[in-house]
């Protein structure tokens, strides 16, 4: 494939002048079945009956329908040009030329008879589970090679997490994780599996400590004196939304606690390819998968291995939201794998991904040098956005890993209250801009930005224009 | 594209010099993780707690364990050629070449750069949705024209189907399916939303006539004794097994039945476009999708449209199984669509498969003609096995749609029982062959087998050729 002659320098293909400066600023435009609160359709449906349980829905049904909104109003140079540039969600354009180029090239190869029947196993191919136990060999240094049957796939991250939870906790159980977190938990893990969804505030300065463990302490102990069980603790390892990798001793904390109260330990390592260089950081510790660790020779503790879960998706490391290809890779549980397969057919990979995927894994040449130019484009993009907020008075959280940071606009912002931080929210939407505020992702404070770099840079220059828009009208 | 000059010439790249005529005879290879029974693994299990959920899994487990064993020793003429041959599963290879040649040319038009990011909906792409619309409006003339918001997409009819009876049935509520039918819904329909499947008995005489109706109020009858509350029915249209076309009276009836009983109507129309030509009956009825009835004025009778919903899927017509894409079609029930909008994020369809379908549906002259061929292809190679079956003493039940046909073996097999029946299976599958037999679709007596007849011609003759090894096994 052509790959650019520098790692550094940016596909162009879409000039700065093509993207509209003075942009519609267009509401999000919600599908026309989720127009005003569910309570009250439930309360004007007339028709057949629904299930309890759908009536019942969680609280998550709202961020799904929020989510969808956005969706539907997303920028696209071509079709949306006056759309909505998401800042606030974790997709990586840093690559799609390249990208598209190879897949258009490679599927007469990947795509085999079999890809058009169910293929050879209720989980993805095993020409694909074969790949990923190959990747995880090759590049993560398992303490036991994973093997393929160590394997089950699923159509994203989302679906494999939905699965995977309902596996350990009956609804209403307990699955532990450090805020500020990812907020699409609070929909794939809650709404098929009913899970609760403990959101465990760390301060800054203990998010990559051992003593970050300390807090989950007092949680178990809040919720067990409240009736709830908790029977799992989520690791995201690097961390989302701090984009940060974590030393050993954080990780070894983390198997201590999930051993000390019998916990499943589900480690979540979607950014484990997306991580580079920050020379804000140069002590910054490498990704560690938690299959590297050899947890009772560090500790010198019992570790029960049948407790270990790890979670992969396609989507960050190679920009492939769309394609929905993720893995659990579970080594030492086959009780686990084998109450998945019982429902593995309902989330069956799709083959024409599940063959792209499996032909660049198996394409060593192309695999690394797509991982080098990710990781490379990575720093240039998280460097310029960097710079951009350290101009307008904001504090970058230093990272390493991933296709965000945290922003500390405190001192710029001065919000009384998330109230605040939400109208600020609205005012980007009103400049054309989404930006995760951190109450989205349950940070303590008001205040605090994520904030995607992983954009292809006129992309990116554009949405950062209008984000000086949103910022100019708060002064106003 | 170049496709064969002639309709009912057949692809011969794979001479059938090429397959082993003597095949090993391999056992399924299951997936190490199910080997014994479920319950002996949970007693056998010391590691930390499942939920009690899993642990009391369904018995449809069986099914499932099955299912991918079979996957697992599935023949390909290239990599396994001495595995199973699966006369038991509906898919189509009767278009292979055609479609690998197709997509691999097209994809670099029909891949954007939106299909790497998470796309502009929640659901499948809009312009999936739309595509889906048209199929419909162009093919099926409903009554009330589809709209792309009328449509939620998923991986499969499979997830689909989960998710769309969680919206109707809590668990253990009751969906009515005329018997025999397809076996996977005592998979899909229960192993995550706990639904009660009842399989309604149906002599073969009444199978297409408004009378089988009479059977299902007998059985709703039956389980409100039984405490048990029925919520849905199902009506497979065309039906699977008999792969046959249903008349508007008895559609009619259908929808009649749920009004009566204030039920949901699930229409599963995964073979609108597998109908072909059959001499034995020049009186079969066209394909009516449900969607084009006016069923309050042929009935004159009430009917609330928000019951009725469809649920397609190009894995049949297109031979695409892999591919995992399928629809419901909801045209009157808002709050339904925004039930499943809650999780549709979770059954996300993969983009590379959402955008070759697309590009297909709106190249209206190569999908014309492949859907021409496939009808040609069903209606030579339905002929060829019915012959082969009638040759051997079987009674061929007549099919005029689907990939299928069950082929009436009470004179040859004598059976006396469904133990004898599964022996004969297992006979098939030392033969190396898999065909489905009646129990496996809730046939209420033994001797009828289900039999693919979808497939590449030297594939199916090298089938047949072990069916007949199995069946003079049977007579020794």
């Amino acid at each position: 494939m052509s790959l650019a002659s520098s790692l550094t320098t940016h596909v162009n293909s879409l000039a700065i002048s093509d993207v509209p400066l003075k942009p519609r600023t267009p509401a999000p435009k919600p599908n026309p079945v989720s127009v005003g609160a569910w309570s009250d359709a439930v309360d004007a449906y007339a028709g057949p009956r629904l299930s309890k349980r759908i009536i019942d829905v969680p609280d998550s049904h709202v961020t799904a329908e929020k989510l969808d909104a956005i969706f539907r109003t997303t920028y696209d140079g071509e079709s949306n040009p006056g759309g909505l540039i998401n800042l606030g969600i974790a997709e990586n354009s840093l690559l799609t030329q390249e990208y598209l180029e190879y897949y258009s090239r490679v599927l007469k190869d990947a795509l085999t008879p079999g890809d058009l029947t169910y293929g050879n196993q209720s989980s993805g191919s095993s020409r694909l589970h074969t790949a990923i136990a190959d990747l995880w060999n090759e590049n993560f240094s398992p303490l036991t090679p994973v093997k393929p049957d160590d394997i089950v796939t699923g159509p994203g991250a989302t679906s494999v997490l939905d699965q995977l939870v309902a596996v350990f906790l009956d609804p209403g159980d307990a699955i532990l994780i450090a805020a500020p977190h990812y907020n699409g938990f609070n929909v794939n893990m809650v709404a098929r599996s009913r899970s609760t969804i403990v959101s465990v505030p760390v301060p800054n300065e203990e998010a990559f400590s051992p003593t970050s463990l300390d807090y989950f302490e007092t949680a178990i102990k809040e919720y067990a004196a409240k009736g709830v069980t908790t029977r799992a603790v989520m690791l995201c390892s690097p961390q989302n939304p701090y984009g940060r990798t974590y030393d050993k001793e954080t990780l070894l904390a983390y198997a201590l606690f999930a051993e000390k109260h019998d916990l499943h330990l589900i480690s979540d390592e979607l950014y484990a390819l997306s991580v580079y260089d920050n020379p804000n950081m140069p002590d910054a510790p490498p990704f560690i998968s938690m299959l590297a660790l050899d947890i009772e020779k560090e500790t010198g503790k019992p570790f029960d291995s049948r407790r270990l879960h790890v979670v992969y998706s396609f989507s960050k490391d190679f920009g492939v939201n769309g394609f929905r290809v993720a893995a659990v890779i579970s080594q030492h549980n086959p009780l686990v794998l084998r109450a998945l397969l019982h429902t593995a057919f309902l989330m069956k990979v799709s083959s024409p991904a599940d063959a792209l995927l499996s032909y660049l894994l198996n394409d060593k040449p192309t695999f690394r040098k797509m991982v080098a130019l990710n990781q490379a484009r990575l720093a240039d993009s998280a460097a310029h956005v960097r710079d951009w907020f350290e101009k307008r008075g904001f504090k970058p959280f230093q990272s390493n890993a991933g296709h965000f940071m945290m922003v500390d606009g405190r001192d710029v912002f001065h919000f009384k209250n998330f109230e605040e931080e939400r109208a600020f929210a609205h005012k980007c939407i009103d400049a054309g801009v989404v930006v995760g505020v951190g109450q989205s992702y349950h940070y303590a404070q008001p205040g605090w930005l994520r904030v995607t770099f992983s954009v292809h840079r006129p992309v990116l220059d554009l949405a950062l224009q209008r984000l000086d828009e949103a910022l100019k009208s708060l002064k106003n």
